[in-house]
């Protein structure tokens, strides 16, 4: 008997595609109001756009990057491109150009794929990305002229697959562990990282995506029909691309991000599952022409940041099912759903209400553990605090030529999400912090976002950051930085918010020591180019006090 | 970058059981009426028994053989025994002493589990096996006390559990790729032949499972309660309970077949899923006691053989749902389920039910082919006749010390099934005939089956065979060989059978050229050891003439 079974099948993202191809040629896929075909003629296409890329020179692991809005033409290359042995590279769009041509170079890219909308960067490009010889357009446009770049080979993506492609362009044989992505995550802090996957390791993600969709909540249906909201630069659209394929669904892309376009296809193409960060339930809600719509019977999966219980309550309203889910770029991404678990049916309204809204439980094949500082396994008590880490079939391998960050993340194979949460006695799991804005005090951990949360209810408070400071006895105490209310400068004292949460304290929302020692009001917060309140440079100037 | 990115996450058999452990530990698991305990529970005895098994010397891929029915006893060394690195090896109890004593030899176990029923085995165990040293006794008896049996080490589950277990012990890391189970193919000609397959063909295969019942027909929900009726020495019941355990659905175990006590646990637990044979539906439906009960609202997934209308209406009249899979044990074993594809549901009733009693459409990761004798797909007419052959990641490597038998299975990779079918427009697939008994006929193939199905229907007829004999012009021509009713002996002609086939042939049921040139009429057909007419014997007798 042979000792090892020798793999003959390899998981790759064509097997993904053939199923559709093979099973439910006929579905549709849309693209705005501009194009309307199905999974047979997509096939086609797909095969059109590999087998031009390859008559231009790009095969054999070659690194396109793709600056491109959920379209069917960004749908086409995430097949092509790594079914064809080559590496998707997705570009985050929102970043800045600098950041951008930095990340190609870094990522060493032999081509990209970019929209029309975005050509002012060729400029960039063109002085600043040495690597990228070829250049592909995307446009709507049909009598488009590709620009003249010096030392560019420009194309246009339609005209490219009419005057290269071949429709009977056969694939090959690509093995499983081959890299099919890469990506670069955009930290708050330091230069983006990159982050690459495998074959088999994005076709695993897609195997396990629906499994989780069993159990009360947001369910997968055959009738669902999936309009593209995340964008798709984000790690493969949270795989839900690949995922609806595999499924045969019909599949809804939109372009660049237009909420008055984006309700329109709802009500017309009969969307029932969308996914997103809170922000994109945000526009979908408050757009002004959204009351014009009937959003009930939509489905949502909600992630990327924690999910505001008054735009859950805006989304119950307007007959929207909403859960939560829970990833990183790191992980490829989801490992979390907050569907129910059987038997929780029955439980009261509002209790399912916190548990959609809360992080969720692990998927299938996704080990999850919260680990205190001595790595141990925290207790399921709803209290004890501790790092999430992670093992899972598409957990990264590393960051891309940066082995000192690729060490820092993993312990004995457990990647450190960096994500600081707690058990739930039900076996959820609830984020209260990022592991480096964690206070460390006595040995425990204090959420420096539960004491954020808490302050922040404060009538004369406007914006409120806490953070750890070294302390002799404790290692760190908590302190509060807090810009007040315009009326309330000059007036608030630290008595003030500490007497507020005190009375939090008496009600056993947190303990006494967790109030903060030290108090600073000032006129405003250092903020990160994202516009987010700036821990770091806090902690770097207070710290050093 | 890695060329290639290393597998750092094994799928091994234990990130199944881990998942109902760590997320569903209540759900129940239930064995007749005399043990109910939980996954939670479950995981403890797994444990115990792993650490058992090694304490008396079976690891380091010890083969252990199991003949037992569907308890929780089997549903433990369904994980234990290939999680500590060992393999299960299944017994189909149902096949003649014997037989079992080859197949314990050919596969040279160390061990078996072993019910109490079976305990008149352990003489030819005794004489005829001398591999196998070690034997556990399993019964439900508190006080059993095991036989000596000269040469072998006999030992009773529940105390080797008790007295040799240990609840702490930890599971190795096992690759993916080492052999977890084996078992033997039962064919109707020849030895019985066997096949393995490693963790990660059973994983996958448990992944995709529930992925085809997203469809309208039978689907599975996070309310179903499983009972478990396919023989757990059945291609690991088809790989349900390890599917289950995935979800973390309720499990009911019924012992050895009695459906008596089937149709109360049906009611009792509330069972909603179960999978067979025609043969079991129909002990089902018609056990006396069956009429007392409701059996509405039950799923059921019918394969191992076409599943009969009659069968199938009788189901539907109950309100049971009905769907049809395919597969052999040499795919582990599923390939296809007949669920409808979207859009389907508006179809006329009739046309639906003979969706339902199809032979389905190939699950995702499945390849699956009809191939004609030059291994050209045939057209997908619902007419022209081919051999399926199938990739998947689940499919057999090679027949165990058979190098010859493997080289047959085998042409270019894809593995031949030796069932012969058609695919519908709609892109299912419709079972006529095993490749051995099909007629190749100038070129073309005539089903055997069909011919004898229509023959049946003569009012003189009770049995038929319809088999090829060679022919110089056509290669094969059609012969049927009648066992008339008795008051037709001497009475019918091959022109009566010829004049009604004819009506079918003015029907458009079957081509003209299809009817039989040779009728002969004798007073019985050759049978196999099961009671199926052996038509190799049949082509034996006539090919020589």
């Amino acid at each position: 008997m042979l000792e090892k079974i020798p793999v003959r099948y390899q998981l790759t993202l064509d097997k993904i595609l053939y199923r559709a191809v093979d099973q439910f040629p006929d579905v549709e896929i849309v693209y705005k109001d501009k194009v309307r075909y199905n999974y047979g003629e997509a096939y086609k296409r797909i095969r059109r756009l590999a087998s031009a890329l390859e008559a231009i020179g790009l095969k054999d692991g070659a690194r396109i990057a793709t600056a491109e809005w959920n379209t069917h033409r960004h749908f086409e290359a995430y097949f092509a491109i790594p079914m064809m042995g080559n590496i998707l590279h997705t570009i985050n769009v929102s970043i800045a150009p600098m950041d951008i041509a930095y990340i190609l170079n870094h990522a060493e890219d032999d081509a990209i794929l970019i929209n029309e909308d975005f050509l002012p960067f060729v400029e960039i490009l063109k002085d600043h990305v040495k690597t990228i010889k070829k250049i592909i357009v995307l446009t709507d446009k049909e009598d488009f002229e590709p620009p003249k770049i010096e030392g560019k080979e420009v194309y246009e993506y339609e005209s490219l697959l009419r005057d290269y492609g071949d429709e009977s362009y056969e694939f090959p044989e690509v093995d499983e562990n081959k890299v099919a992505s890469l990506m670069y995550t955009s930290g708050t802090t330091g230069l983006p990282k990159g982050v690459y996957f495998s074959h088999r390791q994005i076709v695993l993600h897609s195997l396990v995506t629906p499994l989780q969709f069993v159990y009360p909540g947001v369910t997968l249906d055959y009738r669902d029909v999936a309009l593209s909201l995340v964008p798709m630069f984000h790690v493969h659209a949270w795989g839900l691309p690949y995922t609806f394929t595999l499924l045969g669904f019909k599949q809804v892309f939109p372009g660049k991000f237009d909420f008055s376009v984006i309700l329109r296809l709802i009500e017309k193409e009969k969307v029932t599952f969308m996914a997103g960060v809170p922000t994109l339930l945000h526009m979908l809600l408050y757009h002004p022409e959204s009351k014009n719509y009937d959003l009930s019977g939509l489905k949502m999966v909600i992630g990327g940041a924690a999910l505001p219980k008054g735009l859950y309550e805006e989304a119950k309203r307007r007959g929207i099912k909403v859960v939560s889910g829970y990833g990183l770029t790191e992980t490829c991404p989801i490992l979390t759903l907050s569907n129910l678990k059987p038997g929780m049916e029955t439980l009261p309204e509002e209790k399912k209400d916190e548990i959609y809204m809360s992080t969720g439980f692990p998927w299938p094949l996704v080990q999850l553990r919260i680990v205190d500082s001595e790595f141990k396994d925290v207790p399921k008590d709803g209290e004890t605090m501790g790092e999430i880490v992670v093992r899972a079939p598409w957990v990264l391998t590393e960051y891309y030529k940066d082995p000192e960050k690729t060490a820092e993340a993993f312990v004995d194979g457990w990647f450190r999400t960096g994500d600081v949460a707690v058990w739930t006695e039900d076996g959820y799991i609830k984020i209260v912090d990022r592991f480096k804005d964690v206070i460390k005090s006595g040995g425990e951990w204090i959420s420096s976002i539960t004491l954020e949360s808490i302050i922040s209810t404060h009538p004369g408070v406007s914006e409120v950051a806490v953070i750890g400071i070294p302390h002799e006895k404790w290692g760190e105490r908590p302190m509060a930085i807090i810009v007040p209310k315009p009326d309330w400068i000059d007036k608030i004292t630290a008595d003030d918010i500490k007497g507020h949460l005190m009375k939090f304290v008496e009600e056993g929302k947190i303990p006494k020591w967790w109030v903060p020692d030290h108090y600073e009001f000032r006129k405003e917060l250092p903020k990160t180019g994202t516009g987010k309140i700036s821990k770091r440079a806090l902690r770097d100037e207070y710290r050093g006090k």
